[in-house]
């Protein structure tokens, strides 16, 4: 119930051949030659992890930064993560959900305050606090004096000049909860429902890779408090259902809702149940006059999802962009040649661009003099802008326009007089050809086995796989241990609500134990 | 030229009388009684410092948080910040400026090469390394392993465990001008126009207070890079521009341009003309083929602005909020009397509302039936609503309400025919009557002296200084040691632009050396 899953994401990759295991995943920085080749060196299908690497930086999305696991977002991938903002912002809003800003630190004392309730309590919170460590929480000794500048350079770090650490936020609940159980009195005070957008910091150590597993990114958190179970089960639902509306509509990338229902790839949203509740003793008088705990759900969804849409769509000529999340939609470029009138190809051009930008289409034209038509095409095909407008001399007599499409590589030849419907459609086309395609993607079979031979065999073909299980925390640590490699170990993950039928005497596929239930596993990413 | 200048807002803060010197100005977390007095226990002439303490809580801007200096930005805060960054957002989007994110963390690379610069420098830019060093950057020492969270919580930092020093984001110049280097190569790629919203941190010692100094601040931040100096001193004016816009058409508060033309409250817009292109080696090659610098802007504003706007519109009754930012620009409160029907005052609130909404006001109904009319008054009050509606029985019979200016506390009897057009026309009267008070306390005398004697005087009466200075930093420097007191020390805050006459012979104020030019002064909050 804690766990985001990833299905689809590691579907796809699984759908790419011989996986993302060199240099994006391990995060090499590459050296690319901008103005000689414009094409990639790798294949998806040969090397899905130099191909995504190259893909992201020649594509403009990212450029690597010199801390290892951060990664410059570059306007080329803000541009998408505004637009999903904007729709998710906009929702919330509508829901009444506001926004705030909680601080960037966590103190110690809160820290301590988690790990002091970690023995005594529920498998779930248990279970929390596992996540909890494996996000690397990053320490902070913050070391100043009244020259800190020299200091900081300097790294002396002696014992008096240290002050109590303080971390990053990974996420913020032990920032936000205290503050819950102060505001919250009484059944009046309900439902509380904050959301803010920020960047986290989770100090990973394997495989940092852009957008989706890196060492800060951006989110938004969602943070609410419900008098009772079933408000709170609902805005969980309400939130899917946005985040499924993010994933298919502006990402064009089928969201996995999994049989829990709780689940969609890169974006969680689920019931906390009380458990922090009793933890950080968030409490209200109900209508009856009685003390109560309250109902919390937490929702997120991050910029990794700009990473999985990247992997889904992208080609061997470079990214892929949904027309709904693209900043350049259609890309106009003059095609003058020798004794044509290029200035009225030019004007033609920028009168395109207005009358598209006229009808809210995104449009561009490049006028660049020192490249040639053929190399702009190049560009934004790695940059994957959905829709290319050319304009020739032919074109200019005839008073049309050729549009290609990115997705097919066809070619229209549209009057100027049909222009705004046809690119329109077009775009639409696109944005559902694109959609349509991952879902076939995804659309990968599901491997039901009952043993540890079966296990291996069907991991080494990166299959998903169903299977019995005795549902306890050791034996899983024991099958990441044995399955550990550089692709990551393999993990549950996620239990399908609708069981299928467990006879009695079925044995866990890794301990031989009697099973308790199905569970899907996989290698995680 | 690289100091942003606070006049305004000292101006303000030396008009409120004895001064901002006590809880807020030294961060004392103060526990205010909520459910049984909603008064304010301060008031804004007498005890200014605890009287802004009292309004950003009772009036749920900010919480207080366990780490001095940080604070929570609670919905009724955040939801300012966003009026202003959705206006902000679209306009320099319109001048083609992209947005984008820069990661967090500024490497000790970074760092020691900024250090390594800063001797050989123009007095410019060891200013801009003076006021780094005044930003106390918080340094990280990251101190990790594979399990980091007991780690964490043990202060153990041996030194096997010590990886380089690692510093948080003061601002982001050292950040991204690096890739400026790499990204600009030949005039085409020019202009290069970025923009990012994000947390800073600077680890600030002295009087923290919500919003105006805090540890961590959200802002946004614009970095640009040009072919021609005209360029960029064309931006700076136009970002100033819109910085004018928001303080004066949004927060109410006039926008203070010193003669320079060169600073906003809270806010600065400047050329840094070519000594970071030195530093950072960003070059291009120019239309003629050679290699030519870059001229750069940068430009901020920030969360501050939000206590500006409280310091200067709040009232003994709590907060007052210029409509045209105001989440709830009118409270509708039904007044019900014993007999009198009920529901029907209920349903013409929220029909009231209804209607309001639907022309785009921000209105909002307070249904809650624990709370007397009366204490709704007061509590919309502290908040600083600016317009309240009670609709009472003879309001009900009449098919009007009775609307109740934030400002003035004028009452008015709207019929509900006219209810959108006089609801809209007081919203626009009420914003303009606080612009017009802000600008009257904004008229305060400047003195213009020439002794030491003279300026300890004004000084004592928090009077806005012109004198003339032989612009040594030293003499500065010592200016700020002989004045130190509980309200900060004095500081030279800008030189006009157009200089009064500077007769041969004139001395310096301070040091008695010949004076170079008149340079404004006073205590900096």
């Amino acid at each position: 119930m804690y766990r985001s899953v990833n299905l689809s994401l590691r579907r796809f990759i699984a759908m790419a051949g011989k996986g993302a295991s060199t240099a994006a995943a391990k995060g090499k920085k590459k050296e690319v030659k901008k103005e000689t080749g414009l094409g990639l060196s790798y294949k998806k299908d040969e090397n899905f992890g130099e191909w995504y690497s190259e893909v992201v930086v020649n594509g403009e999305m990212i450029e690597y930064y010199d801390i290892s696991g951060c990664y410059i977002l570059r306007p080329w991938a803000m541009s998408i993560w505004e637009v999903m903002q904007t729709f998710f912002d906009a929702e919330i809003k509508k829901m009444k959900i506001k926004n705030c800003y909680f601080p960037l630190f966590v103190s110690s004392g809160v820290l301590q305050k988690e790990k002091d309730h970690i023995e005594g309590f529920a498998p779930e919170v248990r279970l929390l606090c596992f996540w909890s460590r494996a996000w690397r929480v990053l320490c902070l000794l913050m070391v100043y004096d009244s020259l800190s500048w020299p200091c900081c350079l300097g790294y002396k770090v002696g014992e008096s000049e240290l002050e109590m650490p303080i971390a990053i936020r990974p996420t913020s609940e032990t920032v936000m909860y205290p503050y819950f159980s102060k505001w919250i009195r009484g059944h009046r005070d309900l439902p509380l429902r904050l959301n803010q957008w920020c960047n986290v910091v989770r100090w990973e150590f394997s495989n940092p890779t852009p957008f989706i597993r890196s060492r800060e990114f951006l989110w938004q958190e969602g943070h609410t408090a419900f008098a009772t179970k079933e408000e709170a089960d609902t805005e969980v639902l309400d939130i899917l259902e946005l985040y499924r509306r993010i994933y298919e509509e502006y990402l064009a990338v089928p969201a996995f809702v999994p049989n829990t229902g709780r689940g969609v790839q890169g974006a969680t949203s689920h019931c906390l149940g009380q458990n922090f509740a009793k933890m950080f003793e968030i409490n209200f008088e109900n209508e009856k006059g009685e003390k109560a705990m309250v109902w919390q759900n937490s929702w997120a969804y991050t910029t990794r999802t700009i990473g999985v849409m990247i992997m889904v769509h992208g080609d061997d000529k470079g990214l892929v962009l949904p027309p709904k999340v693209a900043s350049v939609q259609v890309i106009v470029i003059p095609v003058p040649y020798k004794d044509a009138d290029t200035k009225g190809i030019f004007d033609a051009c920028a009168a395109t661009v207005k009358t598209l930008n006229g009808s809210g289409i995104r449009a561009e034209a490049d006028f660049r003099d020192n490249y040639s038509p053929g190399w702009k095409y190049s560009q934004w095909e790695l940059k994957g802008v959905p829709l290319r407008i050319e304009i020739g001399p032919k074109d200019f007599a005839n008073n049309q326009v050729r549009a290609v499409r990115s997705d097919n590589s066809t070619k229209h030849d549209i009057p100027m007089a049909d222009l705004v419907e046809r690119v329109q459609d077009m775009l639409n086309q696109i944005q559902e050809s694109l959609f349509d395609a991952a879902k076939q993607k995804n659309e990968m079979p599901v491997f039901r086995l009952h043993t540890w031979e079966e296990f291996a065999e069907a991991l080494s073909q990166k299959k998903m796989i169903l299977a019995p299980w005795c549902d306890e925390e050791e034996v899983e640590k024991d099958v990441k241990t044995r399955t550990k490699g550089d692709m990551g170990a393999a993990k549950s993950l996620c239990s399908p609500f609708d069981q299928p039928e467990l006879p009695e005497g079925t044995l866990c596929f890794a301990s031989g134990k009697p099973a308790k239930k199905w569970t899907y596993w996989g290698r995680s990413y």
